[in-house]
């Protein structure tokens, strides 16, 4: 048997049908990675070993009594701390836990569930998704699984999301996006991760953040284990592109590359340089009024009034307990006046019609998808630190967000401080089928993380 | 000929398409009645007598070379002033034209036009269309044409739509529905209004008011020629309900029937007593927290903050000069938190989603359009008078704006004041056709307007 690291979730599915795997053997073999790195990790509030377990052998007995339910049947996943899991708390990065009808399952989980999917447990995520490098001061940051000799971020805000997926208690992970926070902890931890368009799937079951740009979302170890789950969720094929020739790929002049830390910008160039030799066609193509956006984005965006809506009326006693973090930046929302959330709304929209029709001329866009090499702990602690590296860390992320596009990043190498680097691809509202056939078609180009980056150095940590 | 008065739309295009009727001389009728009741009636803010002439020969050279462009083609139409008509100014009901971009036309004036329906001119609007009764301190209120003896408004704030039809001057009117501004203004002056589920018509080339609630819609004179225009407009044709045997009507008892002025409770249960007897069956249904829902919008729903958004972005010189009743009610959106629209904007959408479940289980649900009997000027000259006048026209109305439905109104008597008594059908989002076809078979059942109510008595004023 190839070792379970390697194996995609095609290949592991097929290995259970053909009764070459069962899934108490993978569920065991993801109990115990937990066991070996799940207190150097951190990568969850709620991890549930006995309940993967029992999943898992309920999955083996369906296998047994010839029942296929799905293509996720007895494949483990981990659920950031915001979806409701039946029978597991819900913190939302918080002190405590939230009312029981957070516990309740939505569409995306039920999907899962449905299949036979085992539950590994609940992962950190920063207190109610707001911030996107994954500390928490409630619960700790989980430990970037690349950098064993300094604590360096995951990611956030499903900043337990890439970790599990790398410590291998869980083979996919499901997070949200609201303004990067899926795809910076893929592109920090060397995983896959998809933010879908608006409202293609269900926000029903999640804690909200800002529903107006809240986007439920993967991260995988690979596009293919990414495309896998996708199409267990929406119980539909999607569409596949083999090769990368032909392929016309947006690449921008302005904005993306700015604030890079080193190494970043050079392996993305790389990367497309690669492509570019496997028949890709560069083309460059830039999107108006992206520093206007940005600007906007940087003054909260629409978050803080809906934040502060949500907290007021659902959650009103979890705002005396918030993250210095996340209560400075949920001030704004309390006066912020509601004729500037709407011009500024509006403007996110003209500016991500336009955006739609630039898009339209190639199939993706690529760009770095996080400008930093995730921060120390360290790095954060001065005065002023953590607001610059939280917008930096989502500078480029945000922007798919706030003009209502779908993106995927992939793992294309290390930066100068070894750390993970990853390339966003970009489309327009809808085109997600789309993007994720240029996302397999660039993965077979370039190679999967495990093969391009190998594995992270778990054996090294403390 | 029958009386031009009395004629439907889809027979008037009989004739014009069998040649026993041409555009011109229609156009010269309407031209005629408008040079005869004009100046007392003031439905106009630019009347454009020579394009309408113009258009209209244009429309009968095309017939006579045997071009037939759609069902509009020759039938003259008035269109609201927020409505863009190439080569008329938009004054949007303030004293000064609107910048020349306003005057481009949008989907549904080109789909008119395209179809050589000729303009009559642009109607009076309540400045910036924020207004249920119809009055504007620039221009004046247009009159009431069933009120010869005293000026009573003519609803609004399509003000001078209904009176455009009763006038003669023009055989379909455009106007908009932010809260009621379509069926308000065809209740008042006994004619047809159907304000659209939110969205099905484009909204573009449309001076806004509250763009989260706003609709285009139309005034007729009957159902059968609202339905005409509607097929026009959409290109499509709409499913057609002979009879009301078997319909099912919701009746409330609650909300709809309070604060009515004598004869109108009673003018809507007599018609739907006519409506019992023809079979068609009576269901109670109450819409849930319509209460707290009309409460949001007693203090100002979504609308002062979207407007000051508009205004200060768009048109901020227009800020200046504002109707005192208008600025009064604009005041509170500067300030007003985005925190709080966004909670009552969640309220407004979870309540309708709630109302749709409910609608779903009759075909229609009937009540009076407005409760009042339309106020005479006088009335709302006394400090406080016009801001309870104007929510008492607009609260039954409001309902399905706020909560995304849509709704027809059809005259259905006359009221203790002999003035003109409306019944709305109302239905969930999207169900417009199977509104439409019920409203259709009650008009068959009760009688069109020009027969059940007569005409106005244009002769008596002064």
């Amino acid at each position: 048997m190839e070792p379970l690291e390697r194996l995609g979730l095609e290949a592991l599915a097929q290995r259970y049908r053909d009764g070459r795997l069962n899934p108490v053997t993978v569920a065991e073999w993801c109990a115990e990675r937990h066991g070996r790195f799940g207190s150097s990790l951190n990568a969850y509030k709620t991890w549930d070993g006995d309940g993967l377990r029992r999943q898992a052998g309920l999955a083996a007995a369906a296998f047994e009594a010839g029942r296929d339910l799905g293509p996720m049947q007895g494949i483990p996943f981990s659920a950031k701390d915001l979806y409701g899991v039946p029978g597991l708390p819900t913190y939302a990065g918080s002190p405590m836990p939230l009312p029981d009808q957070w516990e309740q399952a939505g569409p995306v989980v039920n999907r899962l569930l449905r299949q036979l999917a085992p539950v590994s447990g609940k992962t950190h995520t920063v207190e109610f998704a707001y911030g996107g490098l994954g500390t928490n001061p409630h619960w700790g940051a989980p430990r970037n699984p690349w950098s064993p000799d300094v604590h360096r971020v995951p990611g956030g805000s499903s900043a337990g999301a890439g970790v599990s997926l790398m410590e291998g208690s869980a083979l996919l992970a499901l997070g949200t996006d609201t303004a990067g926070s899926v795809r910076i902890p893929a592109s920090m931890t060397g995983t896959v991760g998809i933010k879908l368009s608006h409202g293609r799937w269900s926000l029903e079951g999640i804690v909200p953040l800002c529903a107006s740009f809240d986007t439920p979302g993967l991260l995988a170890r690979s596009v293919e284990d990414a495309v896998w789950a996708m199409e267990a969720i929406e119980e539909c094929a999607m569409p596949r592109r083999d090769q990368v020739a032909g392929l016309r790929i947006g690449v921008p002049e302005a904005f993306f590359w700015e604030e890079t830390d080193p190494g970043v910008a050079e392996t993305v160039r790389q990367a497309l340089a690669e492509l570019e030799a496997a028949g890709a066609r560069l083309v460059p193509l830039d999107l108006a009024d992206l520093d206007e956006a940005y600007g906007y984005f940087r003054q909260g965006g629409l978050t803080p009034p809906e934040l502060y809506a949500f907290l007021t009326r659902d959650l009103p006693e979890w705002l005396d307990t918030l993250d210095a973090n996340v209560r400075q930046r949920l001030e704004a929302g309390k006066a912020f006046p509601a004729w500037e959330y709407i011009q500024r709304r509006d403007r996110f929209a003209a500016i991500g019609k336009a955006a739609i029709t630039q898009l339209a001329k190639v199939d993706v866009m690529a760009f770095p998808t996080v400008p930093s090499t995730p921060p120390t702990l360290a790095m954060l602690e001065p005065e002023g630190a953590y607001p610059q590296q939280n917008l930096k860390a989502l500078r480029n992320t945000c922007i798919a967000n706030v003009l209502g596009l779908c993106a995927i990043t992939l793992p294309v190498g290390l930066d100068a401080a070894r750390m993970p680097v990853g390339m966003s691809l970009m489309a327009g509202t809808g085109a997600d089928p789309a993007l994720i056939a240029a996302g397999l078609a660039v993965e077979q180009a370039l190679g999967r993380g495990v093969d391009r980056l190998g594995l992270p150095p778990l054996a090294a940590f403390p």
